[in-house]
């Protein structure tokens, strides 16, 4: 640890400089006016990755974004590391809510206050130096690879159709991602558990224009009592999903790992405050870490119809909408969720309305099993720079390519993260502290000595 | 009828130039930069009445919206007929569906193509012209007053107590209204009972903030999805609404009535053709023509929560909201039904969220009994012009200013309609046939003959 300590000491002003320059490319993936700067983030990921030791570095094109892939291979037989990360960053509205601008880094009370500081080109970084390191002090025992892309915040939308053109190249026993947070700046965590999504949106349709709510209403079904009413029924009072065949393969957790999960630490009191909710609600029988971690759920995430401005008007709309999402545990599959939701839908929606069921982009949940050898090494990493075991944690969001990982390329992915909550990911004034960056750099650069394939 | 026809014959081109230069007026109260409108809306209708042949005009300010007051009185011992109309008009959302702008008046299909053409600036003026015919032609016979007021499609919330200031200056012996419609352009008909109305905004609120659906999803109660719950439980399987004593009020109408109102006309897959709709839907027990009359509803006119854009976004929204209706029948008291389902939604909610109901404006019901002189009047200027008995018919719709106008006035209303269920009032592409327009100023000009006091 002390020689790592040393080369971060050593070198700290370098990486903050190489960092910065890679923050202040504004590599907006959603708005179509940043495409140059997705280019020259490819390039400037290229150059990190060539001056860190990669024996080569390469950008491909995409369909939409580039990817830059880099690899040092000293030894086809020994285990070959695949590092993922992103090079695109989420908008930033509502810009005048930042202290600073965003793609302007600044230090201030120990962190690094900027878009994109933790999200992911903080936590990428990481693993560019934890691997310059181990080359520059002849470290290295296991061949790396890179593959950092450039539409993570749209849904990696081409990376799988990537993956699967490029599977002998990205061929490696094991994926690093850091794209994840901790539980708190002394708690380390890893998360083994990633939930999938499905998303639809909802079309209902009554009569063929908006009608006069007097002449009309009473005697024509209206379209958005008609969507309350549908997607009410589809959650019970226990707030069951009741779409038939829902959880039909929804795999219980054991009492065992319920038992391990609730050891991590959870305030209710402090979680209700910061939220300013008077109580927590969910699916009976579980806490609520269970229902974010181990539970799927049934959101609807917008819905809109009729008259929605000032003042009152009259109007028996024409047509209402809903975006929906539900969040899947591993093992459901998400395009059989969708079918199962269109399907019910449909079946139940009266005569006296049209519906149509529109799934969007979806994806698979994810579990990484704690006695897999990568993930023991990762815990070690851990235990090396934080003194504690990390906690294996469930989360409620999802990363639908770690799953494509998997089913494209075969291979596992160890969750390594070291963002924290405050860090107001995808949020104004997102952040990261030095202190999580270097000790990520350090804990990386400890997976390395203790994974052996 | 020849003369009229002759006049109305001679004088077109200016009619119709007057008419659009009153509905180019953007006149949409129920949005504050539109208020020089109303403005330069009133000034047009001072201008109309003196020109029309009033002794005077004037322009009264309210706290809202102006009222244009213009009298002719001939002789203090004959009857006075007060006219009452609107100036103002609703928006014009969804624009995009307008075949011509909704404030660029065009003739095509001989119908007049604009908000406003129909509700109720074509149907007021109306008046103005059969008005005119009468004093140009020395056929006068009675007092006439025009109240035309800048506030309707809000509510009339000023009108009541402008009423309350200037009950002699009102003082009349009927109260003539076009505010309606008619069965069909071959079968005339005349309203004699108007819905009340009760509107209410709610609002509910989850998290502080809009969160992430992965990181919370399945914890926190959801806004939309509860709103959708709440509201979904208004109404039963058949229909019926459940806040509870919202039925008190209602006196049911007679086996015989109802049997008199079923003979009104009415072809119920034609209603379904033109409304492009498999069934129509309402409360049990009820017929199509019965549910609209004399039945109260619950109609969500506006929804809207979370992510309403384009494509997908996760997210567990901090708010929802909805704009509800509730059309009410004469005897149900429009603050009192407020105030029962303000009651009723706020013990319902959940824990998990907070809910405010604001009430908007609401009306009460009215009733006109067709053995009134004035209605007989009306009914055989009816027969003048079409050759037939008009229907008596119970509308749906509500105009709330009716009956404050029975009870700060003490004078009756009759509803002499002219306008088509094709006219599309409230939505785009309002139109008004010319036919209809020109009928209605033959008809109120023999309402004048025909009325005695």
């Amino acid at each position: 640890m002390e020689q790592i300590n040393k080369y971060i000491e050593s070198n700290k002003e370098r990486f903050l400089e190489e960092l910065f320059g890679l923050i202040r490319i504004p590599s907006i993936s959603s708005i179509k006016e940043h495409k140059p700067d997705m280019y020259r983030c490819a390039e400037y990921w290229k150059q990190l990755l060539l001056d860190a030791g990669a024996d080569k570095a390469e950008i491909f094109d995409t369909p939409g974004n580039p990817v830059t892939y880099g690899e040092k291979i000293i030894d086809p037989s020994l285990p070959t590391v695949l590092v993922y990360g992103h090079m695109d960053v989420m908008p930033v509205d509502p810009i005048e809510l930042w202290k600073s601008p965003p793609f302007e880094p600044e230090i201030r009370d120990g962190k690094i206050w900027a878009r994109g500081a933790d999200d992911d080109k903080g936590q990428a970084f990481m693993h560019a130096k934890a691997f310059e390191y181990l080359v520059k002090t002849n470290q290295l025992e296991c061949n790396v690879k890179f593959m950092i892309e450039g539409e993570e915040e749209i849904g990696s939308v081409n990376l799988g159709e990537f993956c699967e053109k490029h599977t002998e190249m990205l061929k490696s026993d094991i994926i690093l991602v850091s794209d994840t947070g901790m539980i708190a700046r002394d708690i380390p965590s890893i998360t083994t558990g990633l939930r999938g999504l499905a998303y639809w949106q909802v079309e209902v349709t009554g009569p063929n224009r908006d009608l006069h709510s007097g002449i009309f209403g009473g005697a024509v079904a209206n379209p958005i009592n008609e969507l309350c009413k549908l997607v009410a029924s589809m959650t019970d009072e226990n707030n069951h999903i009741t779409i038939p065949g829902f959880y039909d393969d929804v795999i219980e957790v054991s009492k065992e790992e319920r038992e391990k999960l609730a050891q991590a630490p959870f305030d209710l009191e402090e979680y209700k405050k910061a939220l300013d909710i008077d109580e927590v609600q969910g699916e009976t029988g579980y806490s609520t870490s269970e229902r974010t971690g181990i539970r799927p759920t049934f959101d609807i995430c917008g819905m809109w119809g009729g008259y929605t401005g000032e003042g009152a008007k009259t109007v028996l709309p024409s047509k209402a909408f809903a975006k929906i999402s539900s969040r899947l545990v591993p093992n459901q599959e998400h395009e059989k969720i969708a079918q199962l939701f269109k399907a019910h839908f449909e079946s139940i929606a009266p005569k006296s309305i049209k519906v149509e069921v529109t799934p969007h982009h979806g994806g698979q949940g994810y579990v990484c099993p704690i006695d897999l050898s990568a993930y023991k090494a990762a815990e070690k990493a851990y235990e090396d720079v934080f003194g504690k075991t990390p906690v294996p944690v469930r989360s409620g969001g999802s990363i639908p390519i770690i799953s494509t990982f998997e089913k494209v390329l075969g291979t596992k992915s160890v969750l390594m993260g070291f963002g924290l909550e405050s860090d107001a990911i995808h949020s104004p004034n997102e952040n990261f502290p030095l202190e999580n960056l270097f000790n990520g750099i350090r804990a990386i650069s400890r997976f390395y000595k203790h994974y052996k394939g």
